[in-house]
């Protein structure tokens, strides 16, 4: 297999509501066309909303019980001040903010919010794994 | 925000367990020069596997609880036949199929797997939303 990731998928409970979410928090509009379910192009990947009971379904899976998911999804940024701006962009958007913009033991600089549904996300500034001009994230070769 | 997903990171049980299982099952290496962690370079974006509870007290989050996250990722492949075997060979490397590859009702044709700890990977074939060159699924502009 390449190395790739084609789609990350969060099933959400109110589509137009999660839609409004990322749009006002995030500033990210859906790709036209689609009803049921909101496609992104994040770059080389999409990025999908979708009802999470259609979701299980799908995948042959429980509905979702609620709790720590066990998987989170970072924006990095490029600037450690930046950090805190989208934390409060994304809280007057209606985000919670569960760790605000704090140094890491590893060097670098993070918090996290979560979505409506309580999917998380890590808004950090790492000074080791650089981005691109296309704003893609590179892990230096040794 | 930039449309990006920097780092799909998932919490895992046992660290080493899991990186050879997408060593098996998906041909994925880690860059290297990382303990504790696996990073691996995926396109544009970073994907990283961590500790469950180490993942979790970063996100001041309570451990996972088991059943349905309410997110998958998605491989796509380029030909309806590769689904198959993408299942195969990840089923021979310690999957669990739990969705065997099917024509789905949107024209499309995919399966679903579990990786160790459960987090779910549907392989999909989407002729749809074809992939570039560099295997990047793009959404077509209408």
């Amino acid at each position: 297999m390449d190395p790739r990731i084609s789609i990350v998928t969060l099933g959400v409970q109110v589509l137009e509501r999660s839609r409004q979410f990322y749009k006002e928090a995030f500033g990210w509009e859906p790709a036209s066309g689609q009803e049921g379910i909101s496609f992104y192009q994040l770059g080389g990947l999409v990025f999908a909303l979708y009802p999470d009971d259609l979701l299980a379904a799908d995948a042959n899976a429980q509905p979702f019980q609620g709790g720590f998911r066990g998987i989170t999804l970072a924006y990095n940024v490029r600037e450690k001040s930046d950090v805190a701006k989208v934390l409060a962009t994304a809280e007057a958007a209606g985000a919670t903010i569960v760790k605000p913009a704090t140094d890491t033991d590893w060097g670098g600089h993070g918090g996290y919010l979560t979505d409506p549904d309580g999917h998380l996300w890590e808004i950090a500034y790492n000074p080791f794994f650089p981005l691109n001009a296309r704003g893609e994230i590179e892990i230096p070769t040794a």
